[in-house]
C-alpha cells in the first residue's frame, strides 16, 4: 500500500521532501502538486520525473481522491490554510513548522482536527526523531539519571542573514528546543524569561544575538538555553539533562578526529543541514509507516504545535519586558493524551 | 524506473535485505526469491508480502526475463555457482561476502566478468560506505594528514559462539579491514604476518583469541589490525591513520555520554548490527542507484573480492607457519582499473 | 633567604599548610604557632617536628620579631583581627578565606593595608593557581576566543554534611566561582540572581539544592553558575567561556581512560581535595616567591576578598528576595590597581 | 634533615635539577658541584647562588664528607665511572639514563652495589612518577581491566636534529617505554623485532623514521610500540593496556578544550618538557625522601638499568638485521627483589 501524496509549496524545503519521499523512502508517492508559482509546481514535476497532477491551489490539490495525505511546505502564513482545508477533506498533513503563525490559529486547527474525531497532522519538528535525543530520552525515562532538575542547552549557528531578526532567535531557532524539550522531559512550561548578554560584534545592528532563555517547567525543572546565531565557529546543537543521579548529554556529531598542528580535534559541522538530516528522513517514513500500521500519524501533534505557539509567544514578550512571562496554556484535551 | 531484483538465499542476511529493499530503500523491488529450503523461501514472500515467483533453485531464478539483478545472500560455499550463474545470464549481482571460498573461485569470476565485458558484481562489503570511513578517505585523499606511513585498526567483539574458529578471525572478521583499508589508501598488500598474543580465559580452547595481524603494502605502509572477538566489552571498531603531517580517526559511535557514579563515560555498542546499519541501507541504495545511473555497480568489485580472498589465504598461512607471508596477487586487469 | 612563618590555627587545613610548607615547598619554615586551643598547637609542633615557639594567641604570635608573615588558617569568624593585627605588625599574611565574615570587615583590612602602604595580604583563592585557570585565562586574554559574552559554570560535590546551610552554597562554594570569574575576564560584577530549580531528594529538607546563580558584569557579560553540592557522581569543576570568535573550556580531570562494560569512560573524582592540590602548593610557593623577590605578594588581594564578600553578600540576598540584586561596590582604590 | 647533595655534570640537566633542589623541593641542599668544563660549574654555583663546593672531578667531588649523594648529570659515556666511584664511597646516586652507555657496564654497577650490600642508586627514569602511569598501574594491579594481553604505545615527537640517528629511537626513545612497561606489568622482555614503516619525508637521510617495535614478554604479552620522531603535530605519548576485561589508556595531557573554526579540540603539547614535569619534581622529591624515611631510594634500581641496557641492545641489533632477536637477561638477583 502506498500513501499518495500531495505537496503544498514547492520550494527547497518542499523539493527536500519530494526527492526524499521519491528516492530514499519507501512507502509514498507523490501524485500532486502546487504553489503560489505554477512555474516552480511544474519545474518540480520534471525535475523528479514525477507522475503528478498540478494544481492552481491548495484547495483544489486538496479535493482531489486520488490525495491521501498533504505536505505543506509553503511559507508559514499559508500553513493554517492548507492545514484547515486538508483536514476539512479528512486528509492525513505532514505540516513544516510553524503549524500557524499564531496560538489562535493553532488551536483552530486543534478544534478541526477534535471535530474530525481522529489524528490527522503532524508537525515537523524532526528532532524528536535524530538518534542521539531519542538515546537522552531513553536515558530519563530509563531512570538511569533520576528525576532530571535542570537541562542546559545551546543552539549556535555561524552565522546569519541580514533579515533575520530579534524575534527569530525565537521563532526560528529556540522553537525546535522549545518542542524538544518538552517532549523529553514530559513536562509542560509554566514561566520563561529572556535575557541579553554583551553582544557580538558580528551580529547586525538591529540583532540582538546571542540570547539567554530560561524555562521553568510546571515541576520545577529549569532549562537554560543559549541561542547564538553568530557564533562563527560552527553548527552546534547541544543539550544537557542533569538529573538526581548523574548527567547525561546529546552526543556530539560523529565526525573524524584528528591530531594536527598541536591539536587533538574533532570537526563540527559548519553546515546545519546535515546535522538532522537522518531524522528529516525518519520523520517522514514514520508518518507515512504510523498511517499505514494504525491509521494515524505518530510525531508530533496539532497539540505540540499550540505548544511552540504559545511558549514562543511569551519569551518574544519577554524579549520586550526583560519580565519573567508566565506561559497560558489551555487545558490538555483528552483527544491529545495518550 | 524500478530494479527486479531476486533474492538467492532467504536465511537472516537475504530477509534483512529484503526488508530493506522493500520498507526503506527506493528503486528496488524483489520479484523472485529461491532457498536451498522451499519452506524459507515461501514464508519470506509471506512475511514481507511480496509479489514474487518462488524458485526452486539459482539457475531458474536467474533465467526468469523478469529479473534483472540477482542478491546473493546463500551460505558462502555456494556463493560462486550462483554468482557465475548470473554473470552468464547477464544480470546484476549483490553478493554477500566472500565472493568464493576461494581464490581461485574468484578468478573464476573476475574472467566470467571480463568475458561478459561490463561490470555485473557488487560485494558486499558495507564499510566503504559508512560514513566514518567515507571521511578517513576524505582527510587522506585530500592530503590534510599528508602520505599515510601506518595504519592502526581494532576489530573487537564482546564474545563469540563455539563454532567460532581460529581462521575466521582472519575469514570472518579481519576480511572487512582487509577490504575497506587498501580502498582507503589506494595500495596493494605484500606481505602479511600474525602473531597470537597471550590468549584470553574467555577463548574456548581451541580458538586463538587475541591476535595481531601485520601487513605491509607495496609502498611500504604498514598496518597493525588486533582481532579480538571475545574482548567482553563491547563492539568496537577503531581505525587511527598516521600520516606525514597529522593523524586522523575513524570517528566513535555517537552515543549518548553521561556523568554517573565517578565516570564521565559515552556508549560503546554491544551489538555489532547497529554499527554499521546506515551502511548496510547505503550500499543497496548505491547499487540500485548506480545501476539506474550509469548502467554498471558502483561498489567492491570482483577484484576487490579476489583481493580479500588471496590477502585472507596468506594470513592463515601465517597464523599455521608463524612467519611472514607473501601475498601473490595476479596483475589487476585494465578492466578493474578506474 | 627563608621567611620566616608563624602560623594561627592549627586544625586540618593549618596543618596541610604546615606539611606543605615543610615537606613538599622550598623557602619558608614555620617558626611559630598558635590555636585557641592550645594542645592542637602543641601536637602540631610534634607531629611534623618544628622548631617552633607556641603563643598563647594571635597577638603574641604576631608580636614575635622573629615572624616574617602569618598564615591564617583559624576558623572564619576570627580571621579578621589576626589580619588587622599582623598589619599593624606589618608583617605579611596569606589568610584562607574568608578574609572576614562581613563586607564591613573586609574594607577594615583594605583601609588598614593602604594605611601602612604596601601591600601585605594574600586570601587564600587558590584557583587562580590551577593549570587549567591558567589555560583559559591565557586562552581569554590572547584573544583566541575573541571577546567573552557569557560564561557557563558548574561546581558540583557529591554529597555534603547535614549541618551545611542554603546560604552555604553561596559563601563556602560559589565564593571559588565569584573569585576566580572577576580574575579571568577582569570585570566587576553588576548584579546577580538566584534561581531554585526542582531540589533533589538527596539534599536534607533545610537546603535547597541545586541552585542556579546568574552573575551580570559591568560590560554585560552574564555568568550562569550551577551549584549542586548533592549531585552523587562526583566533585566536578566546569568553567566554559563563550566568546565571539569561539569557547574555550576549563580541562577535565586528568584521569585514566577506560573501555569496560560498554562504556568509554574516564574517570571523576570524587574527594575534592585531589582536585587543585597543585594549585594549594603553588598558591603557598609563589607567595614565599613573590614576597622575596618583589617585597610583597602577588596573589589574591584584600580587595579581591572585598569583592567576594560583597558578591556573596548579595547573592544571599537574592536567595531571600528571589529578585535581581545590585553588587555594591565602591569604587576600587588605586592601591589595588594591577 | 637535610641530604646534602653533589652533583657531577653542570650542563642543562644539571642545572634543571639544581634548581629544582634549591627551588621547588623539600629536604635537599647542594652543597657540591663539578663538570668537566670547571667554568660551568663556576656558573651554575652562581646562577643559584649555591652555598657550594667546586671539584676539579667526580672523585674530588665523592670524596667530600659533607655529600650524602650524587646527582649524575654528565654525559652518558662518564656515568659508570661516577656511579661506580660513589657506591664505592658508600654515597647515594640519582644517575640520569643511561645508567651506563652498555649492558656489561651497568651489570657491574648492580654488582658493585649487591657487594655494598644496601641499594644506593635510583636511575633517572621519571615515568614511573607520572600520575597517569600511577593510575595505570593501579588500573591493572586492582584487576580493573583483567589480565593484560596488549599494550599499545605511541612516542612521537615534532622534530629531531640532524645528529639524531636511528639507533636513537631505541635508545634515546624508545628506553623510556622499554622502562616503565615492564614495570607497569611487572614482566619481563623476552623478544623484541624492529620493523621500519614508509619514512616520512622530514627524516633526514640517514634517519629511519618511523619505527614499529613489538617487545613479546615472558607471560607472552604483545607490545606494539611506534617511535615518529618527526610527526610534526606535537609530543604525544600514548599507551593503552588491552586486558582480558577492558582496555585503559594513560590520560591525555590535560590542555584546555576549545570549539573554534569548525573543530572541537584540545592542544596538544609541542614542547616534550612540560609533559612530564610534575613527575621530575617527584622522582627527585621521592629519592630525597625514600633515602630519609627508610634508607634506601625507592625508585628504578640499577637493575632497572640493566634491562633497559639489554633490551635497548637487542633492538637495535634488530634494526640491523631484520629479525626478532632474544632479549638475554641474567638471573634476577634476590637483592632487587622486593
Ligand atoms: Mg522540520
Ligand atoms: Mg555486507
Ligand atoms: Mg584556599
Ligand atoms: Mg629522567
Amino acid at each position: 500500500m502506498t500513501l499518495k501524496i500531495g505537496v503544498i509549496g514547492t520550494g527547497a524545503i518542499g523539493r527536500e521532501h519530494i526527492k526524499r519521499i521519491t528516492n530514499n523512502l519507501s512507502g509514498g508517492k507523490i501524485v500532486a502538486v502546487t504553489d503560489v508559482n505554477q512555474e516552480s509546481a511544474k519545474s518540480a514535476v520534471e525535475q523528479f520525473s514525477l507522475d503528478a497532477a498540478i494544481y492552481p491551489d491548495d484547495k483544489a490539490l486538496v479535493a482531489d481522491a486520488n490525495v491521501d495525505a498533504v505536505l505543506v511546505t509553503s511559507w508559514g502564513p499559508a500553513h493554517e490554510q492548507s492545514v484547515l482545508a486538508a483536514i476539512e477533506a479528512g486528509k492525513y498533513v505532514f505540516c513544516e513548522k510553524p503549524l500557524a503563525t499564531t496560538a489562535e490559529g493553532c488551536m483552530r486547527i486543534v478544534e478541526a482536527e477534535m471535530k474530525h474525531g481522529k489524528r490527522l497532522v503532524q508537525v515537523g519538528f524532526m528532532r524528536r526523531y535524530d538518534s542521539g535525543y531519542v538515546q537522552l530520552k531513553e536515558a530519563i525515562d530509563s531512570n538511569y539519571i533520576g528525576e532530571p532538575l535542570m537541562i542546559r542547552c545551546v543552539h549556535r549557528n555561524p552565522e546569519v542573514g541580514d533579515n533575520y531578526t530579534t524575534d527569530m532567535e525565537i521563532n526560528d531557532t529556540l522553537v525546535h528546543e522549545i518542542d524538544v524539550l518538552h517532549w523529553l522531559i514530559n513536562d509542560d512550561y509554566k514561566f520563561v524569561q529572556v535575557a541579553f548578554p554583551k553582544k557580538t560584534k558580528r551580529a547586525a545592528a538591529h540583532l540582538q544575538d546571542p540570547q539567554l532563555i530560561t524555562l521553568e517547567t510546571n515541576s520545577g525543572i529549569i532549562i537554560t538555553a543559549e541561542v547564538f546565531v553568530n557564533c562563527k565557529y560552527g553548527y552546534d546543537i547541544q543539550c544537557e539533562v542533569i538529573g538526581e543521579e548523574g548527567v547525561a548529554y546529546l552526543p556530539e556529531f560523529s565526525g573524524i578526529a584528528t591530531r594536527k598542528e598541536a591539536k587533538f580535534g574533532t570537526s563540527i559541522l559548519m553546515d546545519w543541514k546535515q546535522r538532522f538530516i537522518a531524522a528529516y528522513d525518519k520523520e517522514l517514513q514514520d508518518f507515512m509507516d504510523s498511517i499505514k500500521n494504525t491509521g494515524e500519524p505518530n510525531g508530533p501533534t496539532s497539540w505540540d504545535g499550540y505548544i511552540a505557539a504559545v511558549t514562543a509567544d511569551a519569551c518574544v514578550k519577554s524579549q520586550q519586558t526583560g519580565e519573567k512571562e508566565l506561559v497560558v496554556l489551555a487545558d490538555k484535551p483528552d483527544f491529545y493524551k495518550n
